[in-house]
């Protein structure tokens, strides 16, 4: 039977160095991120592999935007797949507006009546929303009317982030790099309001069967696919079930604080979905109990430290 | 400063003075517990709400779909935001299929081949998914093409509805009593591959903004709008943001296991939601920390209870 | 294979059908807190089974005094395991202080400045524990000096227990009743500063291994021994331990929010100790995720509505 | 107002940059982290502090315990307050034993039969804590008895360390170091259970009290007082509780998987810390959610590397 082996720490380790470390301990929490550091290096190396990231929770407005840009635009990210709100938020940014540092005990009436509103303990101004309509607006107008007829999420933040400039913004990042982003719930958001107003006046449908196609056609052939799950959602659930046609993803790793206890997909762990043919088998699988905030950047240099790949300058990309 | 009360039980109470007793402790959760079943009570009383109730979790093939059946069949509901797996699963069991007592140590790799599909202590056999498929066709073939080629999840499900015969299935409930089904990812779920795959043999667009638009009528004008929320996911930010055109919900509880430190939407507190405008005020709110599958049933009761409305026999019916 | 059942409400069912109908769904929350509810019944029913509850966070400041002081004064616990600060805030309410009604938000500065300390949304004043060293003092003299020193907490319990007058007094109920209430941190509380202020003074030494002794000798013996356990921490752990001598115990149920994954002992499943022999078997387990201030008034009333005894009166004693 | 900044990742980052960029995020998990590396960076190199760590969850049996045991060899903690499973797991080690890599799917029934106790996915042998018992008896006999009538853990533990020869035990390390070693609740554990039967048969009398006085004497005068909270329980507590006397410590940093919504004091935010006088005021004061075990190794070595003081070697100390 293996042992456990105990983390040494040393003043000059490198963020790679420790997770080996940890992975070497096997066990709990930090053999569960020792092992989730391997699988993500091994994936970011693996150029027959297709990548996909699913985004839930606040990570864009929250300071983990340029993690995801500079991924994706490294080519180690082949599809993205986000709330509603990451991606809005990503579209507010890109449009120049800041995310305001706040408090997870203000007093939401005041907030409103100042003019923000509130995402746990950041702040987004009223105005710049009021904003994104006629942005949004204007954006879908150049997008040509037949296309708009029949739209998936997919092609549709193809044709936002042509029209982006910001090189911070995934969304257009995405689009430069030839990257997927979907986004199952955009309706469900406040860019998804805008849309929802300018169907009332203008034609559009929006069609997530159009994205499912797409999702079904990026895994089905492909040698090898894994996932990373940040968060669970229905980001998570998206990006699973359309592997289902082609027998499972290869390689996930997940990082939530959502408990499995309670019998929802969120938290429940990679091995259920072996038993839907989400997953392929029980390797190279691995859940890790933590805030994706704290615990993925971490986790994404230790992985970059362990690919061969140089690195292109002082960030990612 | 008001004080603690203790919380008296006695052999013979009942549910409802139970509740009471906890809401007259005043804080922690048998505080909220208490606040919600009054809150609770008084939606069911009135007749000028229009109520709402989100699904997320494995509710319906857990246990609770006689609870929201019966709700809606007792003019408690207007209107269900479900996710697609609790669809799924209620249009499984009205086919005459059942969930199975299962464990949630089980070898996913062993059930996959036995047939089997796991939610987190429950099976599913595979064979009824597949069967699910010649039905759902054969209930999309029998819905007109024109409305086929641009339809919302509230008209596929109404459609559904009449087409189904079981009496406990919340869905044909929901049409034979005029309260609307919406399923904001029903595309993210087993009868959504179904529904995928029709669409790349027939005429047919789900359009998730025709949705949208039937949620803010059901909303924006009436007197008071209360919602009932259970786990969190698409399915409650879908019905709150939906409430952003009329000022905010009036009423709302929420029961969840989800945290709020990590900042995404399915744990935060209702409060949050205030400086949204998805909420209108503190007032009448309440989470309660819990596993919905216990919390809620419970609370039903206690609102059961409360109400002045005569029972009519053995179930809420 | 045994399939699910759903749970039927109506409104004039009494807590125990409606815990009956959960026990039916067989998973999930609603089925573990069906079948701890008639674990606990029948531990409530048999007068061979010693029986004991552990309590951790703020149950008798919090609403659950009475609960618990009217279980044991029904002969329903023949023992309590609690942290220093239930037993503190039990003898601060005996001595006529109570809590007061406040918010999770509040500003902690302001309130020290105000007088006030917090516990979640509850405050109790500084005076009312200035006034508890005085009442202390008074109580620890008037225990010969003999016993003082070499005494257990169950002891000096006993001690204050006859000293105090009222009657809703978990600490004071148990002394009449003839049950043992164990404090194993019982100095890392408000009460333990004034027990260690006191013993710089006077001879007094905390002895835990007289506790521990008394812990065994209620247990080694008996023919079953039950347990109820409220949150986790050192209660629970000091009253599963103490029944390895007999090869664990025969029956549990707890309610707890910590989760498992992080390994710790308040998060186990009870199962784990099975493996150490401080539970003989897989049978009569049960975890329910959950406050324990919400679902243990429940489970308690379902309890007792199952237990064939004649209620004497308005409350459980 | 305050900006989110937005993480950037490099492939050569230290770990100490990679959290100076989370600390610039501000907000959500990775603020609170970032924030945390610096206030225990802080500590490390602040001379004048004395510095406590408080141990609770299975750390030194899952892989930490070298990190203990470097930074209290380091001198970068004076203090350790763990609890009774800590020290059992420290001590079996030293005695050349290990433990096992295991599952926390196994069957309980079965690893009993085997002769394993389960701590989640870690095994012990039976037989190793059977053999502990020998010497824990031999370790007691040879401290003089007069000593053992009346003695506090922290002595006792001392009186250990000197007799074990393991240097990766943080038992002896402290104890050369001149660091103390608390273990609130030491009888709640195996080596407890062995130090219970050593007192049936020995004069042997366990005083927490006299722990109390030796915490409150290790703080009270001193300039500045850090504390570093890992999980919760009564290590935490007690630790802070001690500190009431001085006003309260400086700074504090928790990582906990507890939630503050159940009211128990382990997953309470360390401000409300501030309203009991045991935390001095809202500054220097963070909570990290997250599993002890990933995230303290990671903050130790950003804490480290923010440290001026030259490395030794390999390893931390």
């Amino acid at each position: 039977m293996p042992l456990v082996s105990h983390i040494k720490i040393s003043k000059n380790m490198s963020v790679l160095s420790l997770a080996r470390q940890m992975e070497a301990a096997k066990v709990l929490g930090a053999g569960r991120f020792g092992k989730a550091s391997r699988i993500l290096g091994e994936m970011f190396r693996d150029k027959e592999c297709t990548k996909f990231i699913s985004l839930a929770g606040p990570l864009i407005p929250g300071g983990l935007r340029s993690v995801i840009t500079d991924l994706v635009g490294g080519g180690y990210i082949n599809g993205v797949v986000a709330t509603g709100a990451n991606v809005t938020h990503d579209i507010l940014e890109a449009l120049g507006h800041r995310h305001i540092v706040g408090s997870e005990n203000a007093d939401d009436v005041r907030l409103k009546r100042r003019g923000l509103s509130r995402i746990y303990d950041l702040y987004v101004t009223q105005r710049s929303i009021e904003e994104l309509e006629k942005v949004t607006y204007h954006m879908l107008d150049r997008i040509p009317e037949e296309k708009r007829r029949d739209i998936g999420s997919h092609e549709l933040l193809w044709e936002f982030g042509k029209q982006l400039k910001d090189k911070d913004s995934f969304v257009r990042t995405a689009q430069r790099r030839g990257a997927s982003i979907f986004c199952p719930g955009i309706f469900d958001s406040m860019i998804g309001l805008h849309l929802w107003t300018y169907s009332r006046l203008h034609p559009f449908i929006l069609n997530p069967l159009r994205d499912f196609s797409r999702l079904v056609d990026m895994t089905y052939e492909r040698k090898r696919v894994g996932v990373i799950i940040l968060g669970g959602g229905m980001p998570k659930h998206q990006v699973l079930i359309a592997n289902t046609y082609r027998g499972g993803v290869d390689a996930a790793i997940q990082i939530t604080l959502d408990r499995a206890d309670g019998g929802g997909f969120s938290g429940a762990p990679l091995e259920e979905a072996i038993s839907w043919g989400k997953v392929k088998s029980p390797n190279n699988l691995v859940t890790v109990v933590g805030d994706a905030s704290v615990v993925f950047p971490v986790l994404a240099v230790a992985a970059l430290q362990q690919s061969t790949a140089k690195p292109k300058g002082d960030r990612v990309r």
